[in-house]
Order: C-alpha cells, then sequence, then structure tokens
C-alpha cells in the first residue's frame, strides 16, 4: 500500500459571515470525505475559545486538526488593502502566512474577497511573469462543461496585457480542472467583429490572435450560458457585475414563482411538484457547488469564499484547494508566461 | 366628439430579418388597435415592389398608410457609421428625413442598431445640452415596475458626464412612461460604496450626488433584476453584454427543462404542465413585450426595434413610438440638461 500523501490546509476560521461555526462543520465534512485519500490536517486559524466553541457544538468531530490562535479578524468593512497593515495578527495574514512558510500547502478564506486577494498577494507574491492575480468564476452553461468568467472582481481596470495573462491563467486552469487540452477562449464585447467595443477590449484581440492560445474572438453576453466558449476574458468590473446578474436570477425566479403560486391552491400544487426539478436545474447557478474560486497567479494556493458559505460550501473550497495543489497549477502558469 | 390627433409614423419597412412581411403585418396590428384614438398613418418606407407583395400576402390590410419608394437597403453587415454616406437611398436615411422634414412625427426600425442609431443622430441632431444620444432597455424585475438600463450599447467608452446625462435622459423618460414623480436611480458598480469601481464610475457618483436627481448610489449586477432602483446607469459595453446575458437565460433555461423532460415520460408530461406557466414569467424577458427602445437625446422621435421582431414586436414599436410622441420627452430633457 502506498503511503497517502500529507497535506495540510490552513482554514481561516474567522472568515465567513457565520465564521467560526460553518468553518468547523465544514472542515469535518471535508476530512471525512477525503481522509481515506490522503493525510489531510486542516489548521484551524482565529480565536481559539471561539473555535473550540463551535468544536463543541460540532458532534462526532474527530478530524485531524490543530488551532493557531489569533487574536484579530478582518471583517467585510475593513478596506481590502489597509487589511495587513492595520490587523497584522487577523486570522487572515497568519493563515497566509501558515502557508507561506511552508507549514500549509494551501490557505482558504470566506472572508472579505478584497482583503484576502490583497493579503494574499503581497504576502506570497505574484509568480513570474504575472501582472495581476485575478479571480476567475465558473458559470453554468446550457452544454456539458462550465463556463469559466476571467476576471470577476479582482481588477476593475485592465490593460490588455492583463486581460491576455487572465487568458493563460484560466487556459492552464480549465485544462487542469477538466482535463482538456486546448480549451476556447473568448474576449467578451459587444460584437463579434474585432473592431467592436472599447480600446482595451481591441488591443487585448490582438494579443490574443496573436499568442498560441486556443482564442475564438470576441464573444457577446448570451454567449457565457450558451457554452459557446469554454474561458471568457473581460476586465473585473464587468465580470463582477455580470457575475451579480446571473445569482440574482434564481432570487428573481423564486419571487415569480411565489406569487404564482399565491394565486390560488391549484398553483400552489403545481409549485410544490415543480420546485424540485427548479432547485435541481439552478443547483449549477449555485456557489456552494464550486465552493470557492482560486486566486490565480500569486505564489501559492489562495482558495476563497463565498462570505454565505454554509458548511457544504466551506467542504468544497477545502475541497477545491487540495485539488489545485494535486494539480500544480502555478509551475504551469509560470512556464507558459515565460516561454 | 374632438377631432382626433393625426399621428404620421415613418416606419423602415426594410429594417428586420424579417422585412418588409413583419413590417406590413404589424403595421395592420399597430393601426387596428390605435385607430378609434388616433387619426395614424403609416408610411411604409422601402422597395415598393416588395412592400406591395407583403400588403397582398396579409389579409384584411385596410389601413391608412402610404408607401414612399426606396432603393437601398442598410444591411446588419453595414458599417453603422458609413451607412449614412454610402446608401443616400436606403430606407433608413429616406424614413428620417421623412420625419427630419415634418411628413412624420416619429420613425421606427427593426434594422442596423447602430446605423439607425448613427443615422438618426446626424440628420435629427442632438438636442440642445446632450453630448451622446443613448439607447434604454427595459428589464424585468421582482417587483412591479421594470428597470430601465442605460445605456445598452449605444457608447462603448463614456465620459462620467455621458452617464449623468443617460441618468437625467432615463429619468424624464421612465416618469414619463410611467407616471412616477422622481425615479430612483442607480449607478452599476461592484460595490456600493462611493470609493468602488473604476475611474468613471468614481467621478460619474460625484456628478450624481451633486445633482437634483433621485440617485440611490452605487448598485450592483444583483439590483436589477431585483429592482432595488427604478434605473440603472452604465455605459453602453457592460449595458449591452448584460442585456445579452439576460437575454440568453430564458435560452438556457429551456435547454436545461428539455433535458429534464427527455429524461422520461413522466418528466416530459410535468414539463407540458409546466411549460405555459414558464413562459408566462419569462415573458416579460422578451424584447416583444417593450417593442422597440428610443434613440433617446436626438431632436425627433427615433424607435429602434430587435432585429428579429415578429409582426407583434413591430406593432409594439410602433405603438412606442406614438406613446413617445404623445409624451413629449424631447422638450423636458431640453429643459432638465439647461437649466
Amino acid at each position: 500500500m502506498s503511503e497517502k500523501r500529507k497535506i495540510r490546509i490552513a482554514l481561516d476560521a474567522m472568515g465567513g459571515d457565520f465564521a467560526p461555526l460553518n468553518e468547523v462543520q465544514g472542515a469535518k465534512l471535508a476530512y471525512n470525505l477525503k481522509k481515506d485519500a490522503i493525510d489531510l490536517e486542516i489548521i484551524l486559524v482565529g480565536d481559539e475559545a471561539k473555535i473550540n466553541n463551535a468544536i463543541a457544538n460540532t458532534p462526532d468531530f474527530n478530524i485531524n486538526y490543530r488551532i493557531v490562535h489569533t487574536t484579530e479578524v478582518v471583517t467585510m468593512e475593513d478596506d481590502a488593502s489597509a487589511a495587513i497593515k492595520k490587523k497584522k495578527d487577523s486570522s487572515l495574514a497568519v493563515g497566509v502566512n501558515l502557508h507561506k512558510n511552508g507549514e500549509a500547502e494551501a490557505f482558504c478564506s470566506a472572508g472579505n474577497t478584497g482583503a484576502v486577494m490583497s493579503t494574499g498577494t503581497i504576502l506570497l507574491g505574484r509568480i513570474n511573469g504575472v501582472s495581476r492575480p485575478t479571480i476567475g468564476s465558473f458559470f453554468p452553461t446550457s452544454k456539458d462543461l462550465p463556463c469559466l468568467v476571467v476576471d470577476v472582481g479582482a481588477n476593475v481596470d485592465c490593460k490588455p496585457r492583463f486581460l491576455y495573462e487572465f487568458a493563460v491563467m484560466g487556459s492552464i486552469y480549465y485544462s487542469q480542472i477538466y482535463n482538456i487540452k486546448n480549451p476556447t477562449i473568448g474576449l467578451l464585447n459587444v460584437g463579434e467583429e474585432e473592431s467592436k467595443g472599447n480600446v482595451a477590449a481591441y488591443e487585448a484581440n490582438e494579443l490574443l490572435r496573436n499568442s498560441n492560445l486556443n482564442f475564438i474572438g470576441n464573444v457577446e453576453g448570451r454567449d457565457i450560458l450558451l457554452g459557446n466558449s469554454d474561458i471568457v476574458i473581460c476586465d473585473g468590473f464587468i465580470g463582477n457585475i455580470v457575475l451579480k446578474f446571473a445569482e440574482s436570477v434564481f432570487s428573481f425566479l423564486k419571487i415569480k414563482f411565489k406569487a404564482f403560486a399565491d394565486k390560488g391552491i391549484l398553483n400552489k400544487l403545481m409549485m410544490g411538484i415543480f420546485q424540485p426539478i427548479l432547485k435541481n436545474i439552478f443547483k449549477d447557478f449555485d456557489y456552494q457547488k464550486y465552493g470557492g474560486l482560486p486566486l490565480l497567479g500569486v505564489n501559492g494556493v489562495v482558495i476563497i469564499g463565498h462570505g454565505k458559505s454554509t458548511p457544504v460550501a466551506i467542504q468544497n473550497m477545502i475541497l477545491k484547494a487540495i485539488e489545485v495543489v494535486e494539480l500544480d497549477v502555478n509551475k504551469k502558469i509560470e512556464i507558459a508566461l515565460n516561454s
């Protein structure tokens, strides 16, 4: 029997809106799922008393863990770039440093996205050749595989070169996760013609055309859900707006369906039958499924979760971290951007 | 009995993908709906033989109309800004000129959006105080009234001043159409804080804050469908991408529901029952309902329809033109931007 690989995940236990309880429960779920395959240790970073209290409220918490005590918490209200200077003993900064110092193979947090990104970038540094680390998000499509949209909020003002680098990083990440050799890449624009759009999009189109990526040209807003390219590149301003718009579609439909159900007993019955089907179709829109988004381009593995993460979402964030550690994405990005 | 108001609508009979048949049939539908309320004349602008052929294929075509013959057609492939120079006898240019010369109170076209916008702006000129004419689009919301997103593709690179003017024009248009005094205005961004987003958004926020518009601050992608502000302001690059993304949601769901139905006879039966409900809920996403979008900011009434317009969509485009003529939106925009 071959020895199991040891993987240590530093988890920001104070990150999400329901921390540390959901973090502790998610750690348990992830551990139980992976304990047979790998030698997993989860490092819970945060207020020791609160974490122990959460553990006491989590039945059957029999996992391989340790607690690293910290005294400060970066909140959603904290300024992203100032967080690292103002709160040196935050669960975020300490957790990233555990990873940096080789005490953990990855770091995960469902906390302030901007602060995780900024702290991760400052402490770990960028991969050689990367101008701006980025965050991509998976969108469901009407085809088999999801569409990876990069960037979804990390960089609001983007030079054409940044967009090109997002494409390189997205391509490597997608090809590793889905085992596809040359995923197709589209550049989000207002029309298919090269001449369309704003200045940055025009110049980025030229960079992508002349690269060895599998670039299919400009794509439009409709091409994301229809799965017309595996990866869609855009700046973080538009990517974030489209992501939040997409997340609101299910809420919108729920309100509409409820109004329909409230119109009569027959309607209510029909909606009762239909609800599970709808839920099933919309599960692909659920951030929980993907658990967390990797911060691509930093010298390390940092996974960012949703602030409202449930225990299952925390579990999936940890699983994502393990997956990225095993795939060794960073080395491939460095080679691609420096060859 | 008071005399009915005479309104003449110049209709680009060669505009849409199914022209001139859908245009002729839509004209008939609109005429029959409005003939008791107003003295309506529809001017069909385009190839006379083709129009007469479409009329011959339209039963009971008993409407008050005339044909203005033209020899050229601006296609979807034509360069928007060059169309007016290259095709002087197009149904588009001749139709806009009929409106300009006082032979029609409004012009409608389901043709090349960019060309309609560019030809309309060049021939009619801008309202005093308007830097860039704009196109807004209504999105359904989970509340009672739709959300007007301005701009949805007319202007891809926007100065903060343009965004402010979009807000003024959108506010007047919305208040007239829905009879609301001070509709709420949100600025599309990646966060609610004033400091968020790109440079243009930051400066536009300041302009809007210091205006007498009912500005509620930055809004995010999710706020559109949830109806958290009556109007959402953004540049045409992002507005167009969000519009096309939204239009694709129904196509995406249809494919997903079909896959569900194909899994078995019981599934098929359930989907059969549910289909009409879904259609009903998604009718608000249907461009046909709104028929056409006004080109706001030009000295005249120009309504732009969807290329794939059905006869009902053409009907609604004509009804929208009549509505805008009756509301006298332009005078109110001029006063607001010059006081």
